[in-house]
């Protein structure tokens, strides 16, 4: 089975979610920059969740670009990865339009934390299938960044509850952890 | 003529299909758990066509990957199965929304209905076009999941006047048969 | 210069208008059948550009098949055509949400107008670019079926002011004259 | 690292932002022409900004195609041109909204400003990876149009605040500037 239209949907979607987001930045009736303030939380958490779905398509891209061939299980695992950022826009805007309040802060954490999941899952199950010596067991190995993220994602969603604000700081740290060039923070994680 | 942009079309729309359904999740006022609870009949019924869509999609992935070759009839074919599809978004709002009240199951059922029959002919038509021992003729075979399907939704249409809880059940029913893997269900089936 | 990308891009906004008409569709209050009366209309206009938008797709996929490089001039030709044809969802929402009142019904035709003509460009760029024997300029040929497309629009959108509903019956006229088998009617004109 | 999912990943994005735009062509309640009238500012910015991200299409089309081979930095330099891509829908209806009024206005070249940068540092980081003599360093050269493209923008931007007509007009401008075929114009300003 050929991956070429997998990776031809998900770019779909990802795109689609990518651009969908922008819509919730809902253009204000007055023409001054003040009336744009309003907006700031909004597009803070744009910006945060556009380069979520950045990184989860590089990431999406190399890890395909490794496979060689895929299943009905990778297909579903592939479709249980999108279904999770899928629902990034809703949490996207209801973070933002209230202004970082804490149970938005969590949900937004639970979905991260649960793409993070879909992610791992979708990995083991493209390792699994080209074996353990495949380019992409090997290109995946002990994927130390992804684990960390599952934990801070887990750390934050229970912060958000208190401080809100570390929560939001926290999934930044992850986001600028995935956009650091890979092999210097891998060397660094692997001491 | 080349099936290629056949796949990409419909890839493309399937993955605007899967994602903007999630528009329908409007972001509530509220900042408490409590507040996502009217959310929760929409999202289940997001899930279900999300679920629904993947399955298409995935399908359709498999069939055309036996095809070698369209011509405009099946091209057609391929627009009448889109278009059925293109109406689950408004099926699925109406639905959700309304705390799946009888009406709206029953024509959830209806599309469903209408995009198994209209995927029945895309079948025929890919097959008839490769010949009878095709390798896309012996893909596709008897059939059962599809015939069996389209025998479940004509039940739950009517099945959604009396019991329209039952009637979502037997969609979900339908979905989960279509998740779990072909050859294990086939060989129960064919027995 | 590849035509890879310009099939692509193509696809990808035939594949977004298409499906962004469906969210004019809006979903009723109540839950019963009759609730979706008022919404026959734009069911009807939404179906209509459904086809339209197939036909462009199908048509364009032929065209472009048959075209082995494309220039700078021929991607600016294809981005007019793709200007037009964006604007069928906002005529079809008018003209279907009017129950097709005579000004929308002659915009609509106008926006068909000018996508026919759009197209005619870019067959006209692609035929000149490979030369007058080429494949693709014997594929265009004379183009009956486009020229009378062209001058049925022009009678229905003057037609519209007086008797909207005939206008709307010429462009369904049109359209199935498209979805008839190529080689049978094109025998039927040239003769 | 293939350059094929980084062009159908843009392809996506910006099929969908040029789409997404005309959302905000909201149907009038009326059915006369006159009904039209109010959407004309927001017709006239919705055209500038289809031309636009058509142009930035077509340039991004023609320097890939140049290049043979991507990076890590490449892809991300990408995702930075394309979030402020993303934003041209927000601008382009807060400007036709408001009637061209002076910030919004200054804001639209705001972002086609930072769009240009963020061009060029794409650009520069392709040459950068391919070498001073790859076909695409040559094929990018001294980018006289991009620098005087920024260069008006700048102007624009600052004049909008007195002359929000006349920024419009050079908008207009620097969009006709790039729409004239190539050659010509470089041969021009080379000289």
């Amino acid at each position: 089975m050929s991956k070429g239209r997998l990776e031809a949907f998900s770019d779909g979607v990802l795109a689609i979610i990518i651009t969908i987001m922008v819509l919730e930045l809902k253009v204000p009736h007055g023409t001054e920059m003040a009336d744009l303030q309003p907006l700031f939380p909004i597009f803070v958490s744009y910006l945060l969740s556009f380069v979520y779905i950045g990184i989860y398509w590089n990431n999406h891209h190399h890890m395909l670009h490794a496979a060689s061939k895929v299943t009905g299980g990778i297909l579903w695992a592939n479709q249980h990865l999108l279904f999770w950022l899928s629902l990034v826009p809703f949490v996207t805007a209801w973070m933002g339009e209230n202004h970082f309040a804490p149970t938005p802060v969590a949900l937004y954490g639970v979905v991260l934390f649960m793409a993070a999941c879909a992610y791992f899952i979708l990995a083991r199950a493209l390792a699994r299938h080209h074996g353990p010596d495949s380019r992409i067991a090997r290109a995946i190995g002990e994927d130390f960044k992804g684990r960390i993220s599952v934990g801070i994602y887990a750390i934050a969603i229970l912060l958000a509850f208190y401080l809100p604000a570390a929560a939001g700081a926290l999934y930044a740290l992850v986001a600028i952890m995935w956009l650091v060039p890979d092999r210097r923070i891998e060397k660094v994680l692997a001491e």
